[in-house]
């Protein structure tokens, strides 16, 4: 198709998908004469993820250029390349190693995982960027004072590794090795907000049975 | 105690407490002399909240103000004030009404809401931001293509019941109306990222029992 119809079928415009073309966001069209190119469902599937990654995620741009690097990277397997394209999403602040609270931060999130039996991310968790993002959030909450301690955290992981199945349940639709890696990011991505919202609307349904007039 | 203090044990900088009493996020110490005021332990637990909300959550001042009226105002039931300092937070983009996929997002959340059960959320969908933030997410994964019917989401709606039955545990260890509602919006805001991290690491451990060597 020509970069009109791309346009039409993504709802991208032309001057933004350019754009990415130039930043090297999209592989280049298949040139068919010296002013126009031809592109694919690939090129559609492909420019999908940069707008969910540039426009739901807001991920900048050298950030969307790493992990769609690290997609078509097929030297590795496949669960490395999982790894390293969740791993190049951005993460939160990082942990800060001259506060007392990181070091409890540190010690709560490995004792977690140790109690979730989750054996693979405590072999590999300083080098998981979810890890020290998980580190930073338990730092901050003993910081300011609320219950953080693993008795506190375990729920929230048991619930976690449910959310994980859904997950990769999702992931495992798509068929091809590099698919697969597309809808992790793009799900990972563009599942926060459905689960935060869920999340939200989960507690005032759970409020109103507790508070409510009704109980 | 004096502002040196309070400055101390809450671990934030008296330049920074002075701000937060002028933008009026902090109650008025009671005055002791012309130049000093005594504070209470009532407010290093508001200063931890403003802390948590606007370092943490990155809440504007405007917003954090608006949060903060919602949790003193004891003319309203529990439920309505804690609904309300809820619906305050920050929920992301508002769905667009001129997108179609805003109108799929709009039927398949309310949808969701009816096979979940929640009566409650059900009834006032439309006044509740997270339903709104809800529509928006649903309708961004509907327009890249990616699956968002309601035998998707079932599973993330089940799971968040959960998550919400661990948050009201937490927000109940408090024991006055008005510490219940500090705990709910501290809460909400600080256990963000910790849902969010240990969802990548549930995502590397599920990955790494299905595509993983030893699979």
């Amino acid at each position: 198709m020509r970069l009109a119809e791309l346009s039409e079928r993504s709802g991208v415009s032309t001057a933004t998908i350019k754009y990415y073309l130039r930043e090297r966001l999209l592989p280049p069209g298949r040139r068919i004469t010296a002013t126009q190119s031809a592109y694919d469902e690939e090129h559609l599937r492909r420019l999908r993820l940069v707008r969910a990654l540039i426009q739901i995620g807001r991920i900048p741009v050298s950030t969307a250029r790493e992990v769609l690097a690290a997609v078509e990277d097929d030297s590795r397997d496949q669960l490395s390349r999982l790894g390293e394209v969740v791993g190049a999403l951005p993460h939160g602040p990082e942990p800060d190693e001259n506060d007392p609270a990181t070091a409890v931060g540190r010690r709560t999130a490995t004792e977690l995982l140790r109690q979730a039996g989750w054996q693979f991310s405590l072999e590999i968790r300083e080098e998981f960027p979810a890890f020290r993002m998980l580190v930073a959030a338990i730092a901050a909450l003993h910081r300011l004072g609320y219950a953080c301690d693993t008795a506190h955290l375990l729920p929230y992981a048991r619930q976690a590794a449910h959310v994980a199945v859904a997950d990769l349940d999702l992931v495992e639709e798509f068929t091809s090795p590099t698919e697969q890696l597309e809808a992790a990011v793009a799900l990972t991505v563009l599942y926060e907000p459905v689960l935060l919202s869920l999340r939200r609307l989960a507690e005032a349904e759970e409020s109103n049975r507790r508070f409510g007039q009704g109980s």
